[in-house]
């Protein structure tokens, strides 16, 4: 047998103790599997004194991380710090530069440093792996760096935060508010105290332009992406959502178009007979079309410390299965040096149906007024509903709208201009329809 | 850059020239992933004058695939005819013994044969790669080999044969009969002139024996799969299911109890909300419950020329990745020479929920009799559900019955029970419910 594969562990919290407490658990079966034993002989974190929850056995502690990574006794360097500078960063940098494998779960470097990273790994000959960086444990950076080989890519979308998926989730299973909904998922763990970046996108984002340049061979650009996070979606929109036969999810989208690509997050409404409407709760999923393939769909646990583990495990598993002299294939598909320049293709002139939700006062002219804008825009209409809001003596009406397909520009101008004449009570919703099997 | 790999294929028909078509037309961009160039050097079928609708260029024709197996220079045989004896049999193993890498999209032939020739693969310390063979472009074996290192799989389900599933969504949508939909399916291609081996569950067997023995680490039985086709569904079966939240698909299970492993093939009753109801058509899905990861769920084109070609090119492209010196993972996720026997569950310890439906003669105490049947056996009832058949001056009733979780054994005495009573009209039909989320 192969000697055994020797692993450090930098960051011991929520992913990395579960990634040292399945590795010891399941040491027997995995070294069935690789053909070689795989033993945790070094680690790091902040506190030395913190109960881990996992016996740690005789791995070497060091309190400086990238100590670790330069001089330990390891053959694979995982980093489960998190943060797109400081410790992780630095870490993994001089880990790489060792010329050490490298395994990690950190979406927010990559998407700030992957290519620069992978140029590094690409020279030394070594891996960089980081399946646990978008969707948790579904294995989509597998999928999409290996079982797609040959393939163009046309559409990659998905639901990539779980936060966001519970809140939509439980507003339309119980009525609720947003607010009230985010409390909840604070109080159970599933959102930060500080949830900005969950539900404004920002995390999809990340994980979206991994995805964007393993999809298209671009260098990543994540600053690019159109934002717009589920804040303002109203049990209004939810209900009409379900009437026009819709749900809403908080999708990141990344398309090739005739102007370039098209990388965007904003609350999307499917249709709710597709797969991926019925994805709830904390449960992610990704589609994928390509040209050869066609549509596949994988869908599971987007975090928490298992499931998390697992697909780290996985990394570390296709690193002890190889042998010296072994070279695998390229960080983000195709060689760093060769991914092209993003081009950015402008959200003006997206293409795709949109949901229009207008409260107007309830008024002769308001709705003729409201097609003429349509009209003017060339846009078409696939529905539309009106109804009183409230009962009797109401003064508003609401108006929601669904287009056949238009574009962005058509769109904004469109409701720019019902604005301007005058006839809106609150602010015009804007939802996006994406196609969807 | 590395050399050339060179390929063989055998076998130039549906599947076949797909491959070497995208072989030739992915050319530049499989290089670019892989570091190395990949040409088909040899071509093997038995219509030498056939127009494969491909240009097969420079590559060496042999009328006897045993002799591309073994002769030609080549460092991946790949095979394409088909079956699990004669020419398939033999030139697989001929390229085996030759030392050379094989990829193959034969489910017959892995399902019978595929122990042996793993360990053939296995000492020779060549790969055996067979994504194809299962689910077609939907990247299964790549999962269950490679992700889900380390993970203990509990069950193990999905729609993997896309002739029923096409056959079962146009009875639902249509309200059409079994048999004119099958004559629909063979009309589009979708079906056999001899479509017994879709209809009634053997294709689907062979899928699932692969994945147990992926789950399971055990042996290959196919021969011990539970078989029931969907030739018995009928339109009252869908219409009753429909109103009580199910939808009817023919699934492949495997699932580990306290009495052994059970495999079986049969229609099955999960949730309509679930995501696996959503999979419609010729389209598979594979569903993974394991210990840390949970579940994932993986959907996509089970079968056609490109999506199956898709796969057979990502087998190639891992490959051509690797170098000399490289020894991966074994071929069933665990050596061959450790498969673990195969311990059968019986089908009687079944647990589950059920789904009977029954046509009664509309007379007094019938009603009395078959719930005296169920308690007799302990089956305790979800729903009951009674109805007239035909309008007026009808003589028959039908009773529908979903049962709590119970076994197989007491439902089989219950349904015996009723029968020897006397009071039925017609054969009880009688769905196994399956969860799923
Ligand atoms: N949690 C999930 O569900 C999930 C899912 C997918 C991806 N990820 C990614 O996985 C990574 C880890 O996430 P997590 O949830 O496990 O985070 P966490 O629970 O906050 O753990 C972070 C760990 O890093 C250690 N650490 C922080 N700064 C350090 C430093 N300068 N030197 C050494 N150790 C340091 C901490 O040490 P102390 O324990 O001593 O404070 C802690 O053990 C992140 O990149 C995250 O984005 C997480
Ligand atoms: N079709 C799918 O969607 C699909 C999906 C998943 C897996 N698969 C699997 O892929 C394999 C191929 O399927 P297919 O649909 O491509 O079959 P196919 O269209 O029937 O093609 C079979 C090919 O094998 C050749 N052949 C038959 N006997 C031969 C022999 N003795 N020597 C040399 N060549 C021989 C035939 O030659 P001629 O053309 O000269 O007759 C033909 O080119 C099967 O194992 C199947 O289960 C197929």
């Amino acid at each position: 047998m192969a000697e055994a594969l020797r692993i450090g562990i930098a960051g011991l919290g929520t992913v990395g103790a579960s990634v040292a407490r399945v590795l010891r658990d399941k040491s027997a079966e995995l070294t069935r599997q690789c053909g070689r034993e795989i033993v945790v002989t070094a680690v790091s974190a902040r506190d030395r004194s913190r109960d881990r929850g996992v016996d740690l056995g005789g791995a070497k502690w060091f309190d400086d991380p990238i100590e670790l990574a330069e001089k330990a006794d390891i053959d694979v360097f995982v980093e489960l710090i998190g943060g797109d500078e400081g410790a992780a960063r630095s870490c993994v940098s001089a880990a790489l530069d060792a010329g050490r494998h490298v395994v990690t779960a950190n979406k927010a470097l990559l998407a700030k440093h992957g290519v620069a990273l992978a140029e590094v790994a690409e020279k030394k000959g070594v891996l960089l792996n980081y399946e646990a960086a978008v969707a948790g444990g579904i294995p989509v950076i597998k999928t999409m760096r290996e079982a797609m080989a040959g393939n163009s890519v046309n559409r990659v979308f998905g639901i990539l935060n779980g936060t966001c998926n519970y809140i939509l989730t439980r507003m339309e299973a119980e009525g609720l508010t947003f607010e009230a909904c985010l409390k909840d998922a604070q109080r159970l763990g599933y959102a930060e105290a500080d949830p900005t970046f969950d539900i404004e996108g920002n995390d999809t984002a990340h994980k979206l332009a991994i995805l964007t340049s393993l999809a298209f061979g671009t260098r990543i650009a994540s600053d690019d992406i159109y934002l717009e996070g589920i804040s303002n979606i109203t049990q209004a929109d939810i209900r009409a959502a379900g009437e026009l036969g819709y749900r809403i999810k908080l999708l990141g989208v990344a398309q090739r178009t005739e102007s370039g690509i098209e990388q965007r997050v904003h609350p999307t409404m499917v249709p709710t007979a597709s797969v991926i409407a019925q994805v709830h709760g904390v449960t992610n999923a990704v589609a994928i079309e390509t040209d050869i393939l066609g549509e596949l769909l994988l869908s599971g646990p987007g975090a928490g410390g298992n499931a998390t583990a697992s697909a780290v495990v996985g990394d570390i598993a296709d690193i002890a299965k190889s042998r010296p002299g072994f070279q695998h294939g390229p960080v983000f598909g195709r060689p760093a040096k060769e991914l092209r320049p993003y081009k950015k293709a402008q959200m003006r002139s997206h293409a795709g149906g949109y949901f229009i939700r207008l409260t107007v006062h309830d008024r002769t002219g308001v709705f003729a007024a409201i097609a003429k804008r349509m009209a003017d825009n060339d846009i078409s209409l696939e529905s539309i509903v009106q109804h009183a809001n409230g009962s009797d003596g109401a003064t508003q009406k609401t108006v929601i709208l669904v287009t056949h397909e238009t574009t962005e520009a058509a769109v904004r101008k469109a409701v720019d201009g019902v604005t301007k004449d005058g006839h809106l009570t609150d602010k015009p919703q804007v939802i996006r329809i994406e196609r969807a099997g």
